[in-house]
């Protein structure tokens, strides 16, 4: 039989042995798992950042796989530990919302507390819990009331939806909360396409980046489902001065 | 049976084929082990911050775990491999102090000089040692002159006792040269902490660094055993303008 | 059996779940392999980075690894994926030369055309086809026409041969496009090597870093095969303000 799977997602960067010190954790209570880095450069304690990162990822990986998410700037205190079933995949978490996305797409979603204490790794350690608790696979009861929060919607605004950045990639690509639905019907076809960020102004949906020409601005409907803003071969973040909350304006008129 | 459990503490960094190729050459030795990074972004060259990180790592794995360590100014020159064997784990290091806090923590240590040439990776590689020497796991003679630093410990100075920071971690937070020993009776429970950083004061020994205010400094025993200063959300090192080698004063008095 | 071996190279960077991903297609299409990361710094769309850090890596791994190689700035456009076998060794990577320092080295070289359109990853996302294409392990059409760069070459110059900095690594050691072979033959031996990095002398030709003096700029025959500039214990790049590109001169005369 395979190696159980298990995905880590945590704010605590690569330039320290956190990383490696929840792995031995985690590789102690079950010497036979494929430990695999999801993500370690979750903007620290971003609990918004660390779903969006969860979210686009999970669905990925093979049936079964265990996402181990760590970012909570609550740590130490009596956050809840949950254990969340979503389709096929299962992921340990605190309940800050940080699985929100996660919420968004599953279909059967069953959410529990894990409260079992024998289940935590010992001793806990007050300043270190993601090492101690969260990589329990047990059960606990099922809850309802976990926390969940809702990404920034566009709002219309006249001719126009108003929506925001919502993070920026190694390559300087912008994901926005704009999705494919928001696109007026014929948008790809007629060339209509108008996005502006700050004076800046995109003009072409792309189906690829690589459609742009040389320091042209490029809007793509990305592997993510969300439109995002890009130059080829070049850094998109860079160029419009644009970061996560910047204001992204779409014409829909 | 599991696999065998390798970890990897260097200073070579993430930007490069480095730690890759050292890993390729341990699967040429052995395919079937599991190669775990503790920390590859130990600060080039610097044996006192290698053996920090081993040593508040090493526990947490599980039983027979080896730890390869690869920080050595004295890369290239005849500095001999030694096989170490702590408690439960074991370690592969060169003999330049890299293991000193392990060293310190060990009930059961013996260190043996690796001499056994065939065991060696063929061939030896001048320029990059790590990759052929230190992931061998044989055995070499016992020997008792390895090399062996302490750590700075604090000093009276009148009513105070004068310590240094010993590292950062990636959210700010200051690992101190204090122990809960250096703490006078009582400290936690009567709300007497004073301790020092530059003009700046933090008065509040804390359990978890959540019991701090916004923008609060706050102390408390980390999980390495150690006093961290730290600030709730926020980023002690740079609030405090401190880094490694910076004065601490902890009021005794 | 072992589990078979796939390392990854990519221009990801490890500030995102890309990396993450990547591995989750992977794992998915086969839970029984073993992932290595060689580098997820190559310079964004750099395919002689990728090239380079391919090239002095993959000999170390064991028989019928595969590398996966996703370094491609025409990523989205028809960009052929290839299968490679090289000696003991397998590639799978666009045909854009991110493999031409392998096919320098290799002995025995098929190059296929991977064609089968079920042995991809489906759905093909046009923004990430790191994810969807290049896991593959089937066999296509050989093809002989794959795209193959030459590294560039030093030139001669009067008494002297002109070179250039290829890469730089985290330790600020500068890897030049000279061989053993551009040394006139006694240049170990009898002390006349020279060569220069703009203003700045390198006049020490060592066998290990270690034998440069503190501050002293020495000249190494790299584990790569090429000559490189290093500092003991302190950083070339910085002291010569040399990166990739600039002008190295090796006096011949």
């Amino acid at each position: 039989v395979s190696e159980n799977i298990i995905t880590l997602t945590t704010d605590y960067g690569l330039n320290d042995h956190l990383v490696g010190v929840l792995k031995g954790a985690i590789l102690k209570a079950n010497p036979d798992v494929k430990i695999v880095d999801l993500n370690h450069s979750v903007i620290p304690y971003d609990v918004l950042d660390g779903a969006l990162s969860v979210g686009a990822s999970y669905k990925y990986f093979p049936p079964r796989t265990i996402h181990v998410v760590v970012v909570d700037p609550g740590v130490g205190t009596e956050r809840r530990p949950i254990l969340v079933s979503a389709g096929t995949q299962y992921f340990i978490a605190p309940d800050n919302g940080v699985l929100s996305v996660v919420y968004d797409q599953a279909e059967d979603l069953t959410v529990r507390h894990i409260t079992a204490e024998h289940y935590f790794l010992q001793p806990v350690s007050k300043t270190f819990h993601g090492r101690d608790i969260f990589e329990s696979a047990s059960f606990g009861e099922e809850i309802t009331d976990f926390t969940r929060f809702t990404l920034p919607k566009p709002k219309a605004e006249g001719t126009a939806l108003k929506g925001v950045v919502l993070r920026e990639d190694r390559f300087g690509n912008l994901m926005t909360n704009f999705s494919a639905e928001h696109l007026p019907e014929g948008t790809a076809a007629n060339g209509s396409f108008r996005m502006k960020v700050g004076d800046k102004e995109i003009k072409k949906l792309a189906e690829t980046f690589a459609q742009g020409a040389a320091n042209e601005l490029v809007a793509i409907v990305g592997s993510s489902g969300y439109i995002e803003i890009a130059i080829n071969k070049g850094n998109a973040a860079r160029t419009l001065n644009a970061r996560r909350g910047v204001e992204v304006i779409l014409e829909v008129a």
